[in-house]
């Protein structure tokens, strides 16, 4: 059955509903094929002219979680991260642990002295003559893209304090609008994005380096994650690595519930399991 | 009697209530000795220790208000300018109107091809040898300083279109903090703020020019207000010459009604009154 349905995106556009790409999503987030055939099939059966991508996601979520809880939360990430804000602060964090992974050497929330003021620097990485001014940037909201302003400022901030570095990054949870990358480009600031740019975007670094956020576990109640960010405990592995007892003690639950919590860490990253 | 009293200001800071400073800014209003003398002397009954600036103003507001309501409109200036938000298109306009009376040739909302993105200039102004690219900011809220970021986006924007302007100005309703102040220094972006820079500001430009905006009238319902700024009316001197029938068309408002609001204009603005 061939059928044209338009899907609405977050930013109001209409788009082709495509089979192929939902395939694809769920195929990343690990999911079988044989779940996907069902989920897809599934969708075909709520599909109507105009329906929100939220609708569509927060279905495909629910049939997941059902049929395969573990890689659920997966196909969940980009939420996860949102859910790293508002403060921003949790997303420096996660945006220097990154910065680790590709084997940077890094210093968060550093004042470097520019040639008329000094400015506050979100994460310092280092890794040979490389010095990377890194400036962070959480949205809230998954239609937010990256603004101008924003990518002006950060090369400005650059600018008065380029003795020290050798390029500005900016980095954030969502997409970024064709003049920001248009300008990017031009005066050399680079980007880091969900899914820009290609190659080495934040999707990609998540999966490579199961760079998994806390925000994943549904096992935790809202003021049980807040804890933990407070606590500056923002990567699964770093939970999956703590015993059930220190569990108990930095949340204040019970035993039992932080039993549920640490299994659901250690499914994610299993290597980091405390022997 | 002398009593030390220590007032709040907006941004948490406490200062010493100084009675000086209070009758300057009656007197730049426009009050007469007497008033002021009496307004002085009522505002020491209700002095205490740790009240706020903002109780302080609506005190001595109303209490100018019963004796002198004309000069009263003029005293409540700064947030008369806060209500030319939240949208920032008033203000614009009304910056506009600042250049042109200090002799440019302005354009609003342009387009400027820059060396990488095109950019919306919020106001170009021209005069001899000086292209100036203005960019306002508009606060709501009388304790937002103009952050970094902002200074350093409008700096940046310039240096991608500076092929076409001889300067950036950065134009706002209220103060910068000193490490803006000393950014700009730097980088050579000119400033214009509530009180800053001293000789040159929008306090000062306001009485000189008496560009008074449409949000002083007290006689204005805030429906009316909208309806007006939407229909680019922004000054006074704006309503003072048009005739009481052509407000009424504007505001579809009652030929009564009409009057009182054309009054209170033309009593602020009386040279702009039709003959």
């Amino acid at each position: 059955m061939i059928r044209m349905v338009n899907v609405k995106k977050l930013n109001g556009e209409l788009q082709e509903y495509d089979p192929a790409k939902l395939r694809v999503s769920l195929k990343r987030a690990g999911a079988d094929d044989k779940h996907i055939d069902n989920i897809l099939s599934d969708v075909n059966k709520i599909l109507y002219d105009g329906v929100t991508t939220r609708k569509l996601f927060k279905f495909v979520f629910s049939q997941l979680k059902k049929c395969d809880p573990k890689t659920s939360c997966k196909y969940d990430l980009k939420n996860a991260i949102m859910r790293l804000g508002p403060e921003g602060f949790a997303f420096e964090e996660y945006i220097g642990y990154l910065f680790k992974h590709l084997g940077y050497k890094t210093d968060l929330n550093q004042f470097a002295r520019g040639q008329f003021i000094s400015h506050e620097i979100d994460v310092i990485a280092e890794k040979g003559n490389e010095r990377l001014m890194v400036e962070c940037k959480h949205h809230k909201e998954a239609w937010m893209g990256t603004s101008i302003q924003i990518a002006l400022y950060v090369y400005a901030r650059f600018l008065d304090v380029k003795k020290e570095f050798s390029a500005p990054v900016l980095a954030t949870n969502t997409q970024f609008s064709g003049q920001v990358m248009k300008y990017a480009k031009g005066v050399g600031l680079r980007l880091l994005g969900w899914r820009d740019p290609k190659g080495s975007n934040l999707a990609l670094y998540v999966e490579k380096f199961k760079l998994y956020p806390v925000t994943m576990l549904d096992t935790l109640s809202k003021e049980d994650l807040k804890n933990l960010l407070r606590n500056k405990i923002i990567l699964v592995e770093t939970l999956a690595a703590k015993s059930e007892a220190e569990v108990v003690k930095v949340l204040g639950i019970s035993r039992q519930k932080a039993k549920k919590v640490h299994d659901q860490a250690v499914a994610l990253c299993p290597s980091c399991k405390l022997s």
